[in-house]
């Protein structure tokens, strides 16, 4: 059974358990491009008590600079980079670090601009992507388009995520490079949500067009470095040691079971259900021990209201 | 072990042994808009024998009108609209006559013209499909695009196949459909052929798109009107009674085993592959007993060039 925080008591005695407060962004923080009830007061009072705050994110499509003007964007200025898990970071560095793949290979992108810029940053050179000779722009597709017969020889890492701009060209060039050489050239997923929310609404997820190449070329990918996968919290394990060391020492909040959730408990964290996302009291109130958060609580912001 | 055909006697006893000669398109009859050798001349061979041909295709972005313009085009100018079998008409005709979906709902299609067409000729409102305000034109796709307040709710069917100018918004939009009413609204493919052979290459198939919205959906297809499905056949089998009651009267003639193949031996035919397509000697001779063809053959021409 989950504990409901409805007091100051409880969320005081919660602060005071734990040093390091991991947080899923959207259906915690904000909705979209609303900013929930007393978020910026909450993360001054964890940080004026000198707790670890880490934003872990399976939005792909957004860099870790582009997730810091949206922080201040929202009125949250506090916030660092080092202080950012995006699932594009993530990704690139897991070519970097873990895959080890050498600098003057491509890497071949299905994804937007997020995925592209992260991969910059750590010295690689991206194809694909939001490249506008690949864009949609109303013209028909060519079943003779001569990119069919020039791929990249150069091409040692194929990164898939969520991209807006979805086209059966880049489909298809995906394709090529997934069965190419004997379909052995490496393929990372940022992610694997089926859907993302907005507005109320689902609507396809990074997983649903992952899936397309997947089904095509008969590959599942090799890596996937968001949540709930454990490569992504071994990041920040890696970046946090004592965290690494007593990972009972944090707690991951989020809005949804299955990867928020699941995520933390799988790295040895508590967990804390919050019920502005996709979850409800009455689900949580079903759960069997296993599934069940550590705590639930209405909304991140009681954290600051309960104190007033 | 399947009988290799080599030579004048053996096409001759097969062309006496048979009455119905199905024939998958691509990769049999041509290659993409390239006419394979001495087929017109073998057509007319059937014909002038009295043997009925039908034409069979998975391609959901033709309508049969459209492939009678293809066969016009190649210099086949014999065949007529009776004889064509495509996953469009198959899937129009599941819709009327197995769902017997009232004429006042409409068809939501993901999916290419030829879809529409076939629809249209039975009486059904289409929407989705090639829709211009849904087709990629360069204009990014903005999250609080109205059309996911405005759904249609004279919905009542999906329907989704092949399709070249596939975006984000045709895929969210097919998604909210696959999940109002709580999913109840039949959800039909054309056909699941994960891949689309063109020159020489493996595109993006019906059935990899089709995946996209099957994963963020939850739901797979509830019927699937292509080959190797037998809703195909039976559609035929209806048109041609004969066909129907003795079965072992027919051969499947087609370029792939795992659909072709199997479409006509779980059909109770008897089968024949052409290596004009994408399998090769190598592969058929090491076949066991259930996967392999009764019969193959060099090219389909063969029946006519080894009467010469």
């Amino acid at each position: 059974m989950s504990e409901k925080l409805t007091s100051k008591d409880q969320v005081n005695a919660l602060i005071d358990k734990y040093d390091y407060f991991l947080f899923d962004c959207d259906g915690v923080l904000w909705l979209g491009d609303h900013l929930l009830p007393s978020v910026p007061e909450t993360l001054s009072l964890l940080k004026d008590k000198n707790k670890q705050v880490v934003f872990v994110t399976n939005n792909s499509t957004k860099s870790r600079n582009d997730y810091l003007k949206k922080f201040e964007k929202l009125g949250i200025n506090s916030v660092t980079k080092q202080e950012i898990f995006g699932s594009s970071y993530a990704s690139a560095i897991y070519i970097d670090k873990i895959l080890k793949l050498p600098k003057d290979k491509k890497v071949w992108v299905l994804g937007e601009k997020g995925i592209e810029q992260e991969l910059k940053e750590l010295g690689y050179t991206t194809i694909g992507g939001t490249d506008p000779d690949l864009a949609s722009n109303g013209t028909p597709f060519d079943l003779n388009d001569p990119k069919f017969s020039n791929l990249d020889d150069e091409v040692g890492c194929v990164l898939a995520g969520l991209l807006f701009d979805v086209n059966y060209l880049k489909l298809s060039l995906t394709l090529q490079y997934l069965l190419k050489n004997n379909k052995q050239i490496p393929f990372i997923a940022t992610n694997i949500d089926s859907t993302f929310p907005t507005n109320g609404k689902l609507l396809i997820g990074a997983g649903s067009i992952i899936e397309s190449v997947s089904y095509a070329s008969g590959r599942q990918p090799d890596a996937i470095c968001g949540k709930p996968n454990q490569s992504m919290m071994n990041s920040i394990k890696a970046d946090y040691p004592k965290l690494g060391e007593n990972p009972g020492r944090g707690l991951m909040i989020g809005d949804r079971l299955n990867t928020d959730m699941k995520f933390g408990r799988d790295g040895g964290l508590d967990t804390l259900l919050v019920l502005t996302g996709i979850e409800t009291e009455a689900n949580v109130k079903q759960l069997n021990a296993e599934e069940a958060p550590t705590y639930y609580i209405d909304k991140l912001g009681d954290f600051y209201e309960f104190n007033q």
